[in-house]
């Protein structure tokens, strides 16, 4: 008999998500005067940029033609994505990472997710709460489910973990944070990178929020930090950098140095990647490679500044109502404390029901995010300005 | 430490296709005058029609207008593609399949790939030889490489595998197949769904290939046959079907019944690909929804019965050559014997030292494949006919 994977029945359910429409179902049916205005999701509403939108027509046209079709794809992306990202992302900012470090596929999400392959089940994984539910679960649904060590997220320590006293092997690190909002400092990454190298740990690295980094001095990367190449993973994506959450591209970095037990996780991944992916779409790798010429970067840190414009405004609200405010600087997150110890599905309901606004309760991130609630940036300049306006009169 | 998956070290390395372009390269420097014609590769050659052209170009447009600008969209697909498949690749052939019952995704390679992650480690996996290497590579990756009973195809069996004596788990079938080009009749696949059934195996159809059937009474389904609700998941791709190897969509079928242990196959899917995948990107599934217009499927049509006359072409030609050939009726691949048992290699290089003509050995499918080779009908009619008529003069 075909028996199934177990682990599967140690997942929990999700209700996160449809919880909040439900509630929102409600709130609309009730209140059909005042229309809500969501801050809860955290995908993009400005649509793509123009160089990206002439990129794909172009793209479209080649797949139209015999002469210039393109077929399968090298599975790690074509190389001139390859070779713009090594240069923009990494090169041009003095870190050394070379074309075939880089491998393009269709998300963090499906990277983050599938990297969890590459590793014997038998390895403690440190994963921070609150946190992105994916790094959770796609351990969970692989067989490690018992060897998860949660690492607290509070104020305290500025929801930037310490090293746990039991040993970890595999690190999930976010930074800018998911979804808290926070950035590490390079002093607080360079810890993690000792700790690794001298325990051969592995951090998986996840930085898709990067360009929402406006101050000086915040790493963009892990491999800023030396010695990160021996002991690091990091995760990019098309998707906030350059609204692509509908298009679909990203990309993982793994150096050639890193390596345990005598084998090379960047064979490893792509032997992984030849064998179970056939690459991204063509037109969507052309649309990826038009953000870095000179008139699409203009056009996607205008929209980066668009969001993050949102962000500060938020920020600086809830700052000005008394509230205890994390993020919105260099994050499209805003992470607020809940007045007196709420707990965030209340605090979550007496904004929708008072003010029609929807946000994310915390506590869908993890347990440490129970007293607290998540504002997106993703939304029009005039909305965020109006869901402020009505969340002042909750309070 | 972390420790790394040590199954990689299972994996042979595959030098099939770096072996033939070397081999390739070295004819080409020593016979400037004769170009080479490629009919190794698996690859569509013509460019995408043009319904599906104008869908791209149009869902581009949707993307660059905030009112129709597409974020995250449901990782199981739109439903606008799924409503259509479902329609026109199932109920309109008299098969039950509903909307919810298919996952759109980036590839059939991927989902081959990633359903392995659904069933225990312990299962008895059934696959051909020759084989779709992929079905093979990823469930030794996974810790499964132990349990893999082969089965032979052969002239003797027309390379349709008998049920094996020893009781298999988890069958991987092709049909049309890749690479011998062969199809399956009701007949044959009612015995496996019967053997699934009993024995609570179940059963991976890949049917990638099934645009290509011409012939009436062929199967294009595992779902034609009574009871393989029950027991069988299927992949179905537009790669072939619509051209589509660069632009990546294709799906998998799971019916509502299919379970074991009490854990039902349809929701794990849909747990896994919501976990580990973000979807398809939209501009693509609208390019797929394209060929169910009627103007989109007489387009898509026009293109396989030219590939297919390719096959045709080929096989009258050797067999007229007095050559064992079997495909390339129902089948973009023509599987010829070669002559005196030669082994695949040796004939390949006669092949293409004599003719400047490209195949595939089919060693690189399996030990069963030692003596044939594969030509595909992935080319322009002048180049097939003119690949011909090289080959004429080898034997």
């Amino acid at each position: 008999m075909a028996n199934l994977n177990k682990h599967y029945g140690e997942l929990k359910a999700s209700y996160l998500f449809s919880d909040i429409a439900k509630r929102v179902k409600e709130y609309e049916a009730t209140n059909p005067e005042l229309s809500v205005i969501r801050c809860g999701i955290g995908d993009v509403t400005m649509p793509l940029t123009s160089e990206v939108v002439k990129a794909l027509h172009k793209a479209t046209d080649d797949m139209a033609n015999s002469e210039t079709f393109k077929g399968y794809g090298p599975e790690q992306g074509y190389d001139f994505l390859r070779n713009n990202i090594a240069k923009f992302d990494y090169n041009d900012r003095g870190i050394d990472i070379k074309n075939d470090e880089i491998f393009v596929s269709d998300g963090a999400k499906s990277d983050c997710a599938n990297i969890t392959e590459l590793f014997g089940l038998d390895n403690k994984v440190a994963i921070c709460d609150p946190v992105y539910p994916v790094y959770n679960d796609t351990n969970i649904m692989i067989g490690r489910g018992q060897n998860i060590v949660y690492m607290d997220c509070n104020e305290s320590n500025n929801f930037s973990p310490e090293i746990p006293d039991e040993k970890v092997d595999l690190i999930y690190l976010c930074f800018p944070n998911n979804p808290t909002g926070v950035t590490a400092t390079k002093e607080y990454l360079e810890k993690w990178v000792k700790y690794a190298n001298e325990n051969e740990a592995i951090i998986l690295y996840d930085s898709a929020y990067e360009a929402f980094i406006t101050e000086k001095d915040v790493p963009k990367s892990i491999f800023e930090i030396d010695g990160a190449r021996t002991c690091a993973i990091e995760f990019r994506s098309f998707s906030k950098t350059a609204g692509f959450t509908g298009l679909r591209c990203a990309y993982t970095v793994i150096p050639k140095e890193l390596e345990r037990n005598g084998m090379k996780l960047n064979q490893m991944w792509l032997r992984r990647q030849t064998t179970k992916f056939n690459g991204v779409p063509y037109i969507v790798q052309c649309a990826a490679n038009a953000i870095f010429s000179e008139q699409g970067q203009k056009e996607v840190k205008e929209n980066i500044a668009y969001y993050l414009r949102n962000a500060n405004y938020m920020k600086e609200t809830l700052e000005g109502l008394g509230l205890k405010v994390y993020g919105g600087t260099n994050a499209p997150y805003v992470w607020v404390k809940t007045p007196n110890g709420m707990n965030s599905w209340d605090f979550f309901d007496i904004i929708l029901n008072k003010a029609g606004v929807v946000c994310t309760p915390g506590s869908g991130f993890g347990k440490c995010g129970d007293e607290y609630i998540r504002f997106s940036s993703f939304n029009s300049y005039e909305n965020t300005v109006e869901a402020m306006e009505r969340f002042k009169k909750v309070l």
